[in-house]
């Protein structure tokens, strides 16, 4: 089955798709002056473009993976979530605390989505 | 290929397959007065459960995560985790400490299986 | 499809083909004197033979996810990571921090790679 990469730069690709199925990276906020429901709502912003690139769209996520780097934002990093996902087609997902690459991150997303 | 989106609720579908992969969202325990072991073992039997309702079992796991709130808990874990898993069909593995949802919560775990 | 596990031990394999897909499990160092960089080259060595016995490579890695006991090390990492990776052919990738098995691993890194 064919890989197609996109957006490589230097360490990663922001999307990978193999065959039917696409992997995101990790993708954090680039305003990171924002609190945590504006830095997911970038975020998620950025998966709507990243999945469009992949040929897949947020009605197709499998599943995703949620870092924190204070898991007491979990309501807020869900405000913007629950407005943005389609409520139809719900992902599996996890939401854990880690920290982030930098101290002004509050939220990383990574997820695995079908074309 | 069809997606099965089981369980959804709100924020997260329990479990999803995609073809014949199924992906399981960050499972935990609901209850948190068990210590680390026992959790695990609510954990399980709730995998188990999911899978055969996505139409897999613990012998078609092909990856698992596993957060710990204290990493020191490991072998507690691995406890319950020996005693279900099926030792001819181990998984590939991760299993790293994080602070979850819930400070009661003392183990999640996600994982892809085949069906 | 068929399932193929690599290497069982106990409690988990540490690689599963399914297809054409290849799951490895978080590969840790063993020699823990190294530091960041030194470990995470043998990981990144370990992951090459890894991949090898499941039919892939470097250059087919769709996505990965690297934890350091200290995101502080995430440059040191990335310098074995950089002097490694396929750059034509980068993975998506998450990295974050947290706490593993041994308090002497510092990096541990698990990916999805085509066959």
């Amino acid at each position: 089955m064919e890989i197609k990469r996109h957006e490589q730069e230097k360490i990663l690709s922001h999307a990978v798709e193999y065959g039917n199925t696409v992997y995101l990276a990790g993708i954090v906020a680039k305003d990171l002056t924002r609190g945590v429901k504006g830095q997911t709502e970038e975020i998620l912003g950025e998966i709507d473009r990243l999945l469009a690139i992949a040929g897949s769209n947020k009605s197709r996520i499998l599943s995703a993976t949620i870092w924190l780097t204070d898991i007491r934002n979990r309501p807020a990093m869900n405000e913007a979530w629950s407005a943005w996902i389609d409520t139809r087609n719900l992902p599996a997902r996890a939401c854990v605390e880690a920290k982030l690459a930098d101290p002004g991150m509050l939220v990383e997303i990574a997820l695995v989505a079908a074309k």
